[in-house]
């Protein structure tokens, strides 16, 4: 039989030099999250389908579970589908264990969500999303709404893929200056969408979407006008509130100038976030603050971390009330585009930090005893074992990119040492396998 | 709507205070697992169903894929499977892959796994995996059989649950004898798995399983005594060895002397490995070396690690001979056993190592400061944001397990200076905002 190998469509996994450059993401990620007080929480990949659909998942793309082979005896194989997103799994994880959770629960969630949309380019059906959110009892500071930023930005400097721009909303403020302008209910959604695909779709376009929604030429004129508002200037905020004194309007002011005000405080460089009236995030669940960053000089890249703040998270299971603020970044997509682009350099593959070569294979002995003595200085090696000739050893060690080779072959080992090389700068230098302090600190200070 | 919140049966999640031992857990396999040189290799948890099916998949117990509203017209959704292991997907990477891969392959995977079991007690249907395989081109030397066991037991150690022993065979022993015996191929199979049952079953269960397989009370009778010879002396495997000059028994017997060999020269301690006859490892595709971990005190775990070498990872898909050795350590169900048999204990759910509580909501912007200060050190704090009462406050950083607390109240504040209190201990000292050094020293120096 002849086996079609290659992974299934929309599934995808990365190569020996590109996977150790996600590992490395994923390390940045993992740290930075930590540093700022988020528990790590795993919910299941699997959940009851109905609860996925009462928090939106969408049932053409929602993925279901079925065995093979099925045994219709055992019900308890079916209703299940894969998650979508890290958001439903954290409100379910609430009302599982609330009891048992301290609040304001700062969790981390990073893990495959899975999504059954049309195969295209750079639309993945398994994909990785980084989340971190604070969920509140009854109210949550609006401090917390600033402090996401400051995560974002520090992972995404120690990312190092260039420029990039935190843009920061609040719905509040998008919907109470439609509400002022008479919009109804029904159609603040559909406008919201429109603002969301403004940077996407030519004017013409645009003016079509207005006319959809019964939306005359001069309220959409002035929703234009509007969310195209120059926000960078200092007093920006200041000229805003002037401009309608509608309450839900100048709640979401207010909101969002206390979170600039903590903003400050994080000390978080101008340069790296900015308020944009245009940031008005399609999801339903979003009740103030809204984010979204893009890369600067990549902005084919559309938004490569989203985010905000929502008031009734879990109370659809829970009948209570738990706030919070959260953001998320789509990893897989943005590492798939960073890779495609030349953003990113491909990675040695191997975690060694030496490789240790026995010439022969009468010296693999010795090569490992000298392996676990470094070892237990906490320094990652290996050794290549076989019978392979010299070059092909010398070969693999520079394939795999270790930063150092040992090499043991007949003189040292008699002299009781061994060859540490540097494979970079080609300097090497003899050392007596019965001090390896010296070794360690070669291999320790050139990282 | 009324929503069943559980997840769904046997698909587990730990809670807020056992979520945080798994990671511990994780880490420390990750950090063995590199310190040894394996590389990080993630594959989609979906594969196409024919090669699952391929190698071993069991499609009474294969989750397959289907979108809950189905668009006929997009074919692209069928035919895919949730993986089983990480040894198919293994196969199927190097498959993708193998230009790029260097040879030989060190690669780790951890990571959930799938089966539509039976739901009971200690069966899950989603489970970490978390595997360790060194594939080699053509063929592989017998010293990366004894590396796997050296990776085993600095895990096992780490983990600290108590006494472990990997107990270690030879297939080609087993098969050798037995051929020996004039056991015939059909029924080769049939009986390993009856070994593998032996520490199960009751002699009278064995008996009539023997009897089943038309293998007479005398055959069977040689071959218990067999699996059942005390290795534990020196000289065992030079006594095995006359048993009976047959080719593959000889050929398991020198295979398994050079792996002990090796196993010495790790320096791992005698106590933590033995020859065991007794182990067979049902699955079809081990061809040399097999292991199996138990806990001394905890026999009712059963095998919490288990592995060995097979000659054709690959070829059934790339039509090339890909040997390799590897173990398998099952963290989900390990995990469960130890928190039901009490050997592990809760652990604070928080990764910060200090909590700032400003008392009241002005000191929040000195409070930010102050903890990027520290974070900016590499340590992991938090803000405890918002207008509770003190106790409230201290109630948190009690509850999420925080080894220190910073208090920021207003003659702190007034004076310059923050109280850092070590919640273990009790102890505490006044700190001066502008020279946090003695306070990171504080921090760092009690973990």
């Amino acid at each position: 039989m002849k086996f079609n190998t290659t992974n299934p469509s929309g599934f995808p996994e990365f190569s020996p030099v590109h996977e150790p450059i996600r590992q490395h993401w994923l390390q940045i990620i993992r740290q930075t999250y930590n540093r700022y007080g988020y528990q790590t929480i795993e919910t299941p990949l699997v959940e009851r389908q109905e609860n996925l659909l009462g928090k939106g998942g969408n049932a053409k793309e929602m993925y279901v579970l079925k065995r093979l082979l099925d045994d219709e005896a055992d019900k308890s194989h079916s209703g299940n589908a894969l998650r979508f997103d890290q958001t439903v799994p954290l409100a379910l994880y609430i009302a599982r264990h609330r009891n048992e959770i301290t609040f304001p629960f700062k969790r981390q969630a990073v893990g495959p969500v899975f999504r059954g949309e049309r195969a295209q380019k750079g639309r993945f059906r398994q994909f990785d999303q980084c989340d971190i959110d604070i969920i509140g009892q009854e109210d949550l500071p609006l401090a917390y709404d600033a402090e996401v930023v400051a995560v974002v930005v520090d992972i995404f400097k120690a990312f190092n893929i260039g420029k990039f721009v935190v843009r920061i909303n609040n719905r509040k403020i998008l919907v109470g200056f439609m509400q002022s302008l008479g919009i109804t209910e029904d159609q603040i959604k559909p406008v919201l969408d429109i603002i969301d695909d403004l940077e996407k779709l030519p004017p013409t376009k645009i003016k079509a979407a207005f006319a959809e929604q019964n939306i005359s030429d001069s309220v959409a004129e002035k929703i234009l006008r509007f969310v195209t508002i120059d926000m960078k200037k200092t007093e920006a905020l200041e000229t805003l509130k002037t401009l309608t004194d509608h309450p839900l309007f100048q709640a979401g002011i207010a909101e969002l100038t206390t979170v600039i005000k903590h903003l400050k405080s994080f000390q978080i460089e101008d340069e790296y976030y900015v308020i944009d009236l245009k940031i008005a995030r399609g999801l339903d669940y979003y009740t103030g603050t809204v984010y979204e960053t893009r890369l600067t000089h990549n902005p084919e890249f559309g938004s490569v971390c989203g985010g905000g703040r929502y008031d009734d998270l879990a109370s659809v299971f829970t009948g209570k009330k738990f706030p919070g603020v959260g953001i998320s970044i789509g990893l897989t997509r943005l590492l798939s585009q960073s890779i495609e682009t030349g953003l990113v350099q491909n990675k040695k593959s191997s975690p060694s930090q030496v490789i240790l070569l026995p010439i022969e294979t009468q010296f693999e002995t010795i090569a490992i005893e000298l392996s676990q003595k470094i070892r237990q200085q906490g320094l990652a090696n290996e050794i290549l074992f076989g019978e392979q000739k010299f070059a092909k050893k010398m070969k693999y060690a520079e394939k795999i990119g270790a930063p150092f080779v040992i090499i043991l072959g007949e003189d040292e080992v008699k002299a009781g040492k061994f060859l540490l090389k540097n494979m970079q700068t080609g300097n090497q230098s003899l050392q007596a396998m019965n001090d390896i302090a010296g070794c360690i600190e070669t291999l320790t200070n050139i990282q």
